[in-house]
């Protein structure tokens, strides 16, 4: 390259046309090369983008294992602790060995249903040579997307919670983050698939779920149903004892859980435009519906729990914490779909709106007489499939991505093919969902390895399979207040009272 | 545009006139897409910067959540967790409609009293289109500030807690979010508000608080004081019961709270600068001088309490976790103001004097029998005055940022008008917070919609009104050990021993 | 600088030489324009990423705070809790004076074995105006290597956990994070030190600990064996009580504190390439490699724990929630050292080893009777020993970075140098930080400080020093269910329970 240094002329001197050539050369040169320099800064503050968002989006785990284990009775503690970390872990190495790649294709010519012939299995084709989607984005992006297998995976842990096997609760876990979830995956946000808004010759207009009401919260609640009815009740659950006596044993790592899921959703969804050049206005647009979705449904969760007539489940007429957490939850998971292209005002009602469809759900699932100990399918998959149904309506044309054409909720002039799409799609989910997950777990059960044995159950599964209660010095005190024996364990318990 | 190829004269030609002006045009048609592209990708990576500060403010609701929990009786934890979820929530709903309106002024002559030309009412002015102030900085900068009036708001929260009701509690983030912490923002922060640094027309110099240790801690602190003393101290809390009858029910909550906010606090001071570009070097020196502040209050306050004669409150010489995590908060109130624009040694000494107005302060009010659950006043409005007022010695010529001219602390050859400036600045915070407060506590108060009744108070809270004990294995082992009568909730207890 | 409006030839006109000059002159300037603004603006991301990756590893003593609270009895917790506030706060002004000063050097000749001349003390020398290595790079350095000291430092509280005095333990904090800690950052970070692989006159081919295996987690799991080994055990814990007697008082703070941890890890690993400029694909390669490990140590330890003949420790057989969580945090141990320098399949192997060490250490110490209530050796000493072997192994030659010429691991090719500098690396910093931790500790525990009484201990460490039990509405339960007479406290319990 020709040195700038070719330019210099110095103040009074009229060059000849020559320099001036070389000169112009020079520059050329230079801004060439700073193209290159804009492309790879973009590039990596991109990369940055992205590993703060999975950072954040790691973090729910952190989120749904204390949800969960303040919502389940403390004998049950260890067990559903552990399978939050087994869905982090060994969910991890499915993902990295399967189901990446059957959710991402790497080739030209993908497959419109399923991933796999683009070397993502265990990130073997992972570039580290060059360009945009070098192996700094390859890797980044691979993070975030295993953030959100996990995410997908562990919703249904708290629906199965205080009786499903640890076993058969992994069986699950493979089926799901290796094979059931990539391919929804694949159908929905791939390029190749046949629902995604990123094909232009995809069904319909494309499914728009930027950040996944349906991707990972239906096909996570799907399960949660599917799982919760096989499973049956928890022993005593509907009838031999008093509601109050499943209730959550703590409702200060319900609210922590429920704190950091909502701030791990900062990353969720403004991190789903998977790169921040071009992308920060709805990066933006995304925090500010996300939240507002979130602060209207809770605040419609504790009133319509409050004031509702025949409100079912929990007690009556009180201002319910859990209610109002998992409301708040609910209107997370509605505006996920639609976090980057409804107006902001448009964020008020959609949460609004979720927190009816948690409620009447989680009033449904009692009805039914299905047990579900946090209300995952109604958090997830019920405000899941609104926020689907929400992008068919409050769709800007604006912020529309359809690349088969822009497509708009009906609310904004749409003819109603978006909002077509969004159910179309939405039947899609229910449909594979639900019918893999019901021969999964209906395998499991019949084989005996999904449920846990009467003997289990009635011991409590911590002590019975996790070495002790979760927290011993309590469990000791309560075990000598009910028992009124000769304390077994008194050493140990007057050591805890420090007396 | 031309372009660039129009450079292309290879190594040997001597371009000729003409060629090289098309040339030239080329070049400077490219030097000017760079300057666009430069723009935008420094807005870009603010919209990140200021997404990536506000979620670690947003968390600080967990963390003053946390803090609280732990620090009411077990009987009202349920009872100041909503609290917390509701001033996110439908805090964050008065927020987006009035709220950022009365604070920010998009207008060219705004009110130097209070917003609301501007059309940031429910956002409906935000501009989705053009210039540095595009949307997405506007979203962004609104997410920014709805975090700060969460936690403006939730200050209060502990200063009444045990006793307050959920409405009278709902009334007051009402008040707060939506008039009386707007106004105050935009007195100092707005560039159109009369204490404003921003503003060059601003009283005397224009008040120096960084991050708000005047604007968002004292006013919460503030609104904590005349709270605490006017809805009366909780039942038996000033003689009747023992001190180590009100005792906080967890050590650990609080611990994890108080690292939350600290945590939180990296986005609260660095994030103050609102930008990355052109304020990197501020936003890192804010991080050391938030961490010094902190570090060396906790240090002195643990000492203080330990080996001061006659240290009210508590239990007087021992290692004092409590009195040492709110030394460290009073520490992290301290530096706010002063955040950017003192030298990093001077956070130390900040720290020092900091942790002795928090001491001090927890002792007044104890000798004052007005009973603040958290210490919300000592911490959040003793140690924010103190905040304020240490910028009038500490601020550098160089780091200040008045408009008006550079004012300096009375240290760095400041000729005493900063220090006059942030006198009245608090004076004026004082008197406005309150007198509102004043008057909408006993407002409240005198309607019977701020205090529970002595029915609610002897029953606790969270019976009364939540539906249950926030752990209710635990309550039931309690109960039982207590009252030793026939188990009336035996079933579930022997299940939760696992027996 | 001549500005670009003498390039406006307009589009008809052909310029003649004189206004070409001029305006070859003003794109000339423009581009060196340009070109401080590239740096700037690098610059700027530089310093936000370190921020971000700070904010994340300071929350690691949040994870630190919860994980040792959990793991101890209900009698400690205030204890250890108020021992991890003091490693932020006190800790943090002692690395402020005078440890990061002895870390690093900022002279051009400094000295191979600790620093010093450079101005670093009290950040005396940092430099607020120019370079890549401004104030705002200085400042945001600083932070970083603050939190790392932090986290180096409290590893070894869990060592001692529940019988070292407070006095004696920030003894150790200051000569840790002031004196030995500092000196191996200096041996294997610092450009000049004789371990460095920043150095290319190093000992050998320098030792290559990326994120810190060997400088952070072998420094502080030696001081805890030395520690755990000199205090002895605590009372009743090999023989006289049962295993039971000493299970963590909660699994839930546990596990916790390690998905804070690993969190935090996303900043300590990526955070180690000190910037993005240049390094965004090292960093995300980091995040891949950081998570891979720690799924797959976490799957391993937990069939390791179930499965393997002769299990030593808790209960042999169970799925044990306590053993899986270390497992998973050696697991992030041991891929510290290679984050960036091995490829990603062989991450999967580090963490499968790495659990084997975890297990193996764990077991060791019991069979020693060393009483480590953590296990902060096996999960920091053993496995940040494998972490630096594995380099030597796994480390490939395109990611290695030894300044001394390139060095790669046995597998790539590698001549056995690389192993054997790691090998003596750890040597070095085993004889070092054992042999003073060792003096120190026995000096202390000589001189009375280090252990608490007899009577401190059997009345327990909350009780007797800090002012009451960290969960006092529990602890007067337990005190009742036990004791069975007539109750002291049962005012406040009856509160607490709010009947």
């Amino acid at each position: 390259m020709t040195p700038l240094s070719a330019c210099n002329f110095g103040p009074e001197v009229t060059a000849n046309v020559s320099s001036l050539t070389a000169c112009a050369t020079a520059l050329r040169g230079q801004l060439e090369a700073d193209e290159v320099r804009f492309e790879a800064d973009e590039s990596e503050t991109n990369t940055f983008y992205l590993l703060f968002c999975a950072a954040l989006v790691f973090l729910m785990q952190a989120g749904f294992a204390l949800l969960s284990a303040g919502s389940v009775r403390m004998r049950s503690v260890k067990n559903i602790l552990l399978k939050s970390v087994m869905d982090a872990c060994f969910g991890g190495l499915v993902w990295y060995l399967i189901g990446f790649g059957f959710a991402y294709d790497k080739s030209e010519d993908g497959n419109a249903f399923i991933g796999g012939s683009g070397h993502n299995f265990a990130l073997s084709g992972a570039d580290d040579t060059t360009g945009k989607k070098d192996y700094g984005h390859d890797a980044v992006f691979f993070f975030f997307q295993y953030c959100f297998a996990a995410a997908a995976a562990t919703i249904t842990s708290g629906a199965v919670a205080e009786r499903c096997t640890l076993v058969g609760y992994c069986a699950y876990v493979f089926a799901i983050v290796g094979f059931v979830y990539p391919t929804v995956v694949h159908w929905v946000w791939d390029e190749h698939g046949f629902l995604s808004a990123f094909n232009k010759d995809a069904m319909l207009t494309g499914m728009v779920d930027f950040a996944g009401s349906g991707v990972v919260h239906m096909t996570g609640g799907i399960c949660a149903f599917t799982g919760a009815f096989i499973i049956r009740p928890r022993k005593g659950r509907f009838g031999e004892l008093p509601e109050h006596a499943f209730a959550g044993q703590s409702a200060s790592l319900q609210v922590l859980g429920t704190f950091l899921l909502w701030f791990g959703w900062y990353g969720f969804n403004p991190g789903s435009t998977l790169a921040l050049h071009n992308y920060a206005r709805d990066a933006a647009r995304a925090a500010v519906t996300t939240t507002l979705s979130a602060a209207t449904a809770a605040t419609t969760g504790i009133l319509l729990k409050r004031f509702a007539p025949g409100s079912c489940g929990g007690s009556p007429g009180v201002w319910d914490l859990g209610h109002t957490c998992n409301s708040l939850l609910g209107g997370l998971v509605s505006i996920t779909a639609g976090c980057t292209t409804v107006e902001i005002w448009a964020s008020v009602v959609i949460g609004f709106i979720g927190a009816f469809f948690y409620h009447g759900a989680s009033c449904l699932m009692r009805r039914l007489k299905i047990d579900d100990p946090l209300d995952a399918f109604a958090v997830h998959g019920a405000c899941g499939l609104w926020g689907c149904l929400a992008v068919g309506f409050f769709c800007t044309c604006d912020y529309s991505y359809t690349e088969s054409g822009t497509a708009c909720g009906v609310f904004y002039g749409g003819d109603g093919l978006l909002l077509a799409t969004q159910i179309v799609g939405t039947v899609f989910i229910t449909l594979w969902v639900g019918a893999l997950s019901a021969i999964l777990f209906s395998g499991l059960m019949a084989g005996g390895l999904l449920r846990i044995s009467k003997e289990v159950e009635d011991a409590g599964l911590d002590n019975s399979k996790h070495g002790g209660a979760a927290y011993p010095d309590i469990a000791t005190a309560i075990e000598e207040a009910t028992e009124r024996i000769t304390p077994k364990r008194i050493t140990s318990a007057t050591d805890a009272a420090g007396a």
